[in-house]
C-alpha cells in the first residue's frame, strides 16, 4: 500500500450543529482524494464528525489517542493510536500530518495551530466564525496559513500544497 | 475502512540476516493475514525488514518515527508518524498494538519488552538465540508472554490473542 | 526541603532589550520570594534572561529542556532536566507550573498559553505590547487569566494565586 | 544556587522491607553529599523511600511525575514535576540523571534500566538478589553498568563517575 498525504483535522471535542457538519462534509471530502484522515481521536465534536465523513466514504481514519488504550474512541477510525501522553500527543497531530486544518475549538486547538506554526506546517484556518489571532503573521507566517469557509475550498488550498 | 488488529514488530536498528530474513517473513505474514503492521518506522534492521516483507504482500504499514519529520523513514511505511519524541515513541509503539512481537534487538528493544509487560499487552519473543530474562516470570508474566522461532508460529500465537 | 512554589516563566527565544530586562526583573522578584523559577532551559531569550535573575538573587532555577543532553542550557540553572521531547516538553512546563507567566514570544510561548488555559493554570501575561488574543474569554477563561505591565505587579498577582 | 549532580534511583513500586530501607539509606547518603535525589516521584516503594532519606538529611528531592498533578506525590519531594506523560517520563527520569541507580523492581524498573543503557548514563545496580540481565554486556555496555549491595559501596561508586 503506498503512502498517501495525511491530512490533520483539529478542532473542539465540542462543536456546534454546522461545525459539525462542516466537519463531517471536509472529512468526506479528504477520503474522496484519497487521503488518509488524521485527528485526535475522541468520540466528540469535530474529531467524531470528520472522522464519521471519511469512513462514510471508504477512507483510512488515524485517530491519536490522548489516553493509555482505545476507550472514548471514535468508532469510525480506521487505526487508534493510544499515547498515554494527555495533551503532548498534540505535537503528534501536528508533525505527522503534511497539512493541517484548524476548525472552531477551544484551547486544545489553539496548542495545535501554535504547533502547526512553530512546525511550519501549512496551516488552514476553516469555518471560524471570528479567526483567532494568529501571532507573527506580520513576520511570515501568513505565507503557511490561510483561511476559508467551505470544504470546497478547503480541499483545493490543501490540494496546492501537497507535493505532485 | 474496517478497524483492523494492530501488530507491532519490535528489534533492533541493527540485525543480521537471519534476524532480516525472519522479520521480513513475519512482516509480509502479517499483511497476508489482513492486520496492520507497526514498528518503529526506521530505514534499518527489524524495522526496514519487516516492513519490506508486509509492503511486498501489499499491507499496511504503520511507522511511528523518532524524529520531526519523516527523515531517515523506512520506504515501505504505507504511513509514517514523526513524533519529535526520541526514545518516548517506544511507549506508543506498545500502546497502539494488539499484541507485540519482540524480535532480537538491543537495550531500545529490552524497553519495548518491559513496557509491554508493563502495560499487559500480550508479548511474543520470536528468533531469539538466547532469549532475554523477563522480570516477575514467576509472578504471573509468563501467562501473558511466549516464545517461539518461526514466522508460522507466530503468527498462530497471534491469531489466538486477537478478538473473534 | 521543604516544597516551595513554582512559577513558570514563559516568553520567546528571541526577545528585545524591554522583554529582557524585565524577564531578568522578574526572575530575581520570583527568587526573592522564595519561590522555584521555571522555564524552558535554553540559553536564549526570556529563558536566558529570568534565569540569570533569578541566579543572582540565589535562586533555584528549573529548566525543561527539549533536547536529551544539557548542550545549549542557560548557564544559570541549578537543575536542567533534558527530556528529549522537543516542542513535548511545552506540557510539562505548563504541568509543573503552580502559576504561568507568559511573556512576549511566538508560536511556542502562543502554545504554552493554550496549554495553561486548558489545564486550568493560573496565567498572568506580562508586558505584551499588544496582548494575544485568548480564546474563551467569554466562556470563563478570564477568571483565570490577567494581564500587567510591571514584575512588582506580577509578583503581586502570583502572590495571591499561591495557598497562603 | 549553583548546579549540583542529579543521582537517579529507580525502582520498585512495591518493595520488601529490606529494599526499602537500603533505599532509604542511599537516599539519605546522596544528600549528604550534596547531590540532588532524583526519582519517579510516587509515594510508594524504593521512590518514596529514597525521598525519605534524603528529605531527613535535608537534601532537595525531585520528583518526575507520571501523572497530571501532584495526586499521589511522596511527601518528601522538594519539587514534584507532574508531566502527564505516564510511562513515557520513565525517558527523563534517565536523560536528567547524570547517574542511574536501579534498585530492585519490576517492568516499569527494566524499561529504565533499559534507557540508561541505550543513553549510556552510567548505570548501578544496588540491591538485586538476583541481578537482571543486560543485553549487549559483552559488547561494551559493562564499561557503564556495575552492581553492589550497600549504599556506601553506590556512594563510591557514583563519586567516581562524577566531574571532579
Amino acid at each position: 500500500m503506498k503512502r498517501k498525504p495525511v491530512i490533520g483535522v483539529m478542532g473542539g471535542g465540542v462543536a456546534n450543529a454546522a461545525t459539525s457538519a462542516l466537519a463531517e462534509e471536509l472529512g468526506e471530502a479528504i477520503a474522496r482524494e484519497g487521503w488518509i484522515l488524521l485527528n485526535g481521536g475522541r468520540d466528540a465534536g469535530v474529531m467524531a464528525a470528520s472522522a464519521r465523513g471519511a469512513g462514510r466514504a471508504g477512507g483510512l481514519v488515524l485517530g491519536i489517542l490522548p489516553g493509555r488504550d482505545l476507550a472514548g474512541a471514535a468508532p469510525d477510525l480506521t487505526i487508534g493510536i493510544p499515547t498515554g501522553l494527555g495533551d503532548a500527543r498534540n505535537v503528534i497531530n501536528v508533525l505527522a500530518s503534511d497539512v493541517v486544518v484548524a476548525m472552531p475549538g477551544g484551547a486544545g486547538t489553539l496548542s495545535e495551530i501554535a504547533l502547526a506554526l512553530k512546525n511550519e506546517r501549512p496551516l488552514l484556518l476553516l469555518g471560524w466564525p471570528r479567526e483567532p489571532e494568529l501571532p507573527g503573521a506580520a513576520a511570515g507566517t501568513a505565507r503557511r496559513a490561510a483561511s476559508c469557509t467551505t470544504a470546497a475550498e478547503a480541499i483545493a488550498w490543501i490540494r496546492e500544497r501537497l507535493p505532485a
